[in-house]
Formats: structure tokens, C-alpha cells, sequence
């Protein structure tokens, strides 16, 4: 993994994937204290970074693989993700869902074209599905963290951060990511080792969700206690992953952890103070920036995004914290 | 009124205006049955297309016009890009809205320095206020749309569709613009004339306040019947403007009328397909995108989501129809 791979899928996404902004709002960096920029990726094509790492990995396959077709396990934005890609290269693509799986999630990437097979997220383990059917279908598994091509799709957000936030001045920032399994934090944290050497990355997690933070606070992989239950359903991973993790220890000094209702918050705010709709795991990275000052140190801070797909009832609940 | 003022306008905001991404969903198209590109003008600063304007506006005063300082007239999106110019100018801003205007309008206005007077929209005349207290105290006044470098700033959003909908390819296009009195609109009509001349640009509005189509219609300014009581609180103007309907009658063939159940299903489509938060007068072009096929010519339509701004009770009302 290096950044001359993020530099090819930034070729090969050049005129698919969407360029977000970055936005900001006095209101919001009079909370925080400081200044804060934000990359809503949400506003990425299937509501989240995703698109970026299944559309790098798909555009990477050569014609035998298109043929035969994909597969992808995800709790939902990798599906949608890999669903839109394929659909976009004509190939057909399997996706293993965890039957919990929020209802939007699920309904969109089945419209987006993916063949979707549930399975039970305590009982069922959809790595095994996933390499399984992929031997028996001679189908490419396409990882939502561990593969080359999709980090390289990520990072190409941390490109973009480097370009937007140097034509405003930044150079130097503590920049938070919403981390499950580590694919857009690694991607990031390359990216911008590269191209904004004075930025420092941070993970972001929810509380009894934190394997990031504890993995980079004792230097090996820790392993949650649970694996459901949580409300920031898209980053709800075990444990980080084998390629990212190394990335993440040599750039990434830190995690945040942010508890449900701080997440709710910045739901709230991110809907008043920004117009955009961002879901529980894509919301604590803000949630961080706006509520850890005492530990942030940066005079400005960027935090991603990643994701929107969010049923309305949470939303509704967060909105219910402005009244 | 011309081009030039509008290519200045630009000059000026240049690093200081976002420059909103063109936003789209399958989702969308699929229920418009033909491409639909959304111009999100509510991730503008201040949650609106009206800093634009606001700050075309004040850059373009000279010092001692500064010293003084300004005032403004607005149901809220207008007195919010005026206060936000103002004060990044460093100067004073008075800003006379009706007391009925959303809560977090005059909230918004307040906190980004304002001044906020008052007053009865049913009972009072706010031109009539903003003459006498910008006589008395020799203040600048900044009309909300019948003032040339206003609409050239809002024609800014123009520069910007023509040059994104050129990188999509799309050169052929109707476009639908929210109006209230027209400055958005004939900002947009003036850019989009000398940059992307097989554009069409279309007005729409709600129902029982549909002053512009009808007075397009009749080739005169008429008035609507009623000065308040809609939902759509940002674009109630009684009637066009003077310098702005001239420029809509040369430009624009028609316009659109839509109803309050079809800005609310809007509003719950952006919320859910494109991440965005809009509030419901920036949502009546994309109402008329989504749900007037049959009078719809063009295979792409570009809708301005001009505002965000909305009081949540509103927006949970919105996300009510997705149910």
C-alpha cells in the first residue's frame, strides 16, 4: 500500500466520484472553540465515502474478472458503493448484509442492481460467506477495508483535503476520521503524509465500539466486547484491519471516542448549522471536533463526514435534542 | 443590469463564496424520468444562495458608504448574507424582518452581528421602514432583489451551473429557479444567456403566490392576492421586481407552480436521496423537477435548492411523508 496507488484511483475516479466541499459555520466554531472545517461525504454519490474505494477497486479488475462478477460483505455503504461501481462497469455483484442492517441500506442496493444475501451478525460470520461464495462463483471479493485498491479509493478524499484546505490557508490541522475498519482513515493518513505533512490524523469511535483508539494506545489489534447493539451501525467493525492497522499506527497518534448523545448532537447540528444529513457512525468525527476541546490542540481541525444513510426515525431522534 | 456586473461580482467573491458542488441521485432521475442535476445553494454560507448577493453588494461600496454602514430588508435569508458580509467587512448592519420569519432566521441574524427591527408583515410596509431608517441615519440600502450588484452576486450561481453542467456534458437543459422577486432568477437567466445559451431558465413557485409565472404569463407585473400565510416564508413576494421582470420576461418562457404536499415530499426526497436539508420555498424547483414530467421538455433539468433555513418542526413534518 502507497500513495502512487492512491494517485491511480484518483486518475481512474477523476469525473466519477464527486468532489465534496468543505464546509464550516461560525456557529459550529464558536462550540468547538477553534476553527472547524468539515468534508461531508455524505454528499458522495450512494450517500458516503464508500463509492470511492468499490468504484477504485472495480475500475482496477481486468475483463475476466468483470465477467465473472463481484461480491462484497458490508452493513450497508460499501454495498451501495460496490452495487453503484458495478452497475456502472455492466458486472454483476453478490452482496452479504447483516439482516439488521438499516432499511435504506438494504433497499438501496438492491435498486442499485446488487443480488443482496442477509445473514445474522451474532450467530453468522460474513468473512466466511464471503470467501466461500466467492470460491464456489469465481467471484472477486471486494473487502470493505483490507484491499489495496479500495484504501487507495479512499484516500483520494485525503487528497482533496490537502488541495481545499491549503486554498484556505490550513496546513496544519488535526484531522479526525469516523473509523470502523480503518480503509478511509489509512487512506487519509497516507494521502496527506504526502501531500499536508503538518496535518495529523485521528481516529474517531463510539464509545464500546473504541478498538481503534485501544489498538493505538497498546500498539497490537484489540478486539471488541461486542460486535451489535451499537447505533453507529457503519463502523460497527470487530477489530481494525490487518493492512490498515500498520498504516494507522505509524500515522495516527490517537483516537476519540464520543458517546450516543454527542453523536445525536452533531446529527442536529450538522442538519442546522450545515443543511446536510449525516448518520450516527458519520457523525463522530464532528462529534469529536466539536466536543473533545480539551484534548484537541489544533487552532483548526477538519473532521470527515462519511456517511448520510441514515433512517429517519434516529434522524428524528436526533432532532429532538434541538428542542 | 449586464453580464459585466455579474463577471465582477464573481471577482470579488472569488475565495470568499462556496462554490456548492451539482448534486444528482439515481433515485431522482428515476422518479423525474429524465436526468435531474440539483444546484444545493443551501450548503451556501448562511444556508443560502442570499450571501452572494449580500456580498456582491457591500464590496462594492466605497468608504464612506462603509463608515456608515447598511441596512436590509429580508424574511431571513436575505438579512442573514447581509449581516455575514457585513460584519466580514466590518461594518454595522440593520436588518428589519417580519416578526412571523422563522425563529432560527432571527436567531441567525442576531448572532452574525445584525441588528433586527421588527415588523408587521400584514400591517406594515417594509420598503416604507427601510427608506425612512436609511434616510434618518444615512444608511445604504440593500434591497433584496431590485438592486444590480444583488442580482449580479445571485448570477454568480449562474457562472457556476454553466461551467459544472458543461463538465457533465450537459449543454442542453431547462432550469428551474425558486423565485421570490427575481433576483436569483434573472441573475441566473443574464449568466447562463452568455455561457450556456441552449439553457432554458424556468421560475417556480407555490401555489396561491405565483405572482412571476402569472405575470410572465400576462407580460405585467401582477400581485398576489395574499402577503402571507404560506409555508414557502422565503420567496412571499407580492410581486416581481422592477428591474429583475424585464429581465425574466426577455429570458424566461414560463413558469412552474407547485403545491405545499409536493415541497414537503421534496423536501423528505433531498433529506433521503441527496443528503441535503432545504427548506421549503428552496424547494419548489426541484418540487416542480420531481412532479411536473408532462410539462418538462428538456432530458436534463437543473433545479437550484436555493435555502436551507428551516424552522424543524417544518422539516419533521417533511420526513413525515416518508412514512
Amino acid at each position: 500500500m502507497n500513495i502512487d496507488l492512491i494517485h491511480a484511483a484518483a486518475a481512474r475516479l477523476e469525473g466519477q466520484s464527486r468532489k465534496t466541499p468543505l464546509l464550516s459555520s461560525p456557529f459550529l466554531d464558536e462550540i468547538a472553540g477553534r476553527q472547524i472545517l468539515i468534508k461531508p461525504e455524505c454528499l458522495q454519490h450512494t450517500g458516503s465515502f464508500k463509492y470511492r474505494g468499490g468504484y477504485s477497486a472495480i475500475s482496477a479488475l481486468n475483463k475476466a474478472q468483470c465477467k465473472a462478477g463481484v461480491i462484497a460483505y458490508s452493513s450497508g455503504n460499501h454495498a451501495q458503493g460496490v452495487a453503484l461501481a458495478a452497475r456502472q462497469h455492466d458486472i454483476p455483484a453478490v452482496i452479504i448484509m447483516p439482516n439488521d442492517a438499516p432499511a435504506i441500506k438494504i433497499a438501496n442496493t438492491k435498486a442499485l442492481g446488487g443480488r443482496v444475501i442477509g445473514y445474522d451478525r451474532a450467530r453468522e460470520n460474513r468473512e466466511d460467506i464471503g470467501v466461500k461464495l466467492s470460491n464456489e462463483h469465481g467471484l472477486t471479493l471486494i473487502k470493505p477495508y483490507d484491499e489495496p485498491q479500495v484504501i487507495a479509493g479512499q484516500g483520494t478524499t485525503g487528497l482533496e483535503i490537502a488541495e481545499q484546505a491549503a486554498m484556505l490557508g490550513v496546513s496544519k490541522a488535526q484531522v479526525l476520521v469516523c473509523c470502523g475498519g480503518g480503509g478511509l482513515t489509512s487512506g487519509i493518513a497516507l494521502a496527506l503524509a504526502e501531500h499536508a505533512p503538518e496535518m495529523r490524523v485521528h481516529t474517531a469511535e463510539p464509545e464500546n465500539f473504541d478498538d481503534t483508539a485501544r489498538s493505538l494506545l497498546s500498539g497490537e489489534r484489540v478486539v471488541n466486547a461486542s460486535s451489535s447493539g451499537g447505533m453507529c451501525d457503519a463502523i460497527l467493525t470487530p477489530t481494525p484491519g490487518e493492512i490498515t492497522f500498520p498504516i494507522m499506527k505509524s500515522h495516527c497518534p490517537s483516537g476519540f471516542v464520543v458517546s450516543d448523545e454527542q453523536v445525536l448532537m452533531t446529527m442536529a447540528l450538522a442538519y442546522q448549522r450545515l443543511k446536510i444529513v449525516i448518520e450516527p457512525g458519520g457523525a463522530v468525527a464532528l462529534a469529536a471536533a466539536l466536543f473533545c476541546k480539551d484534548t484537541l490542540e489544533t487552532d483548526t481541525v477538519i473532521a470527515v463526514a462519511s456517511g448520510g444513510n441514515v433512517d429517519h426515525k434516529i434522524f428524528q431522534r436526533a432532532l429532538k435534542t434541538l428542542n
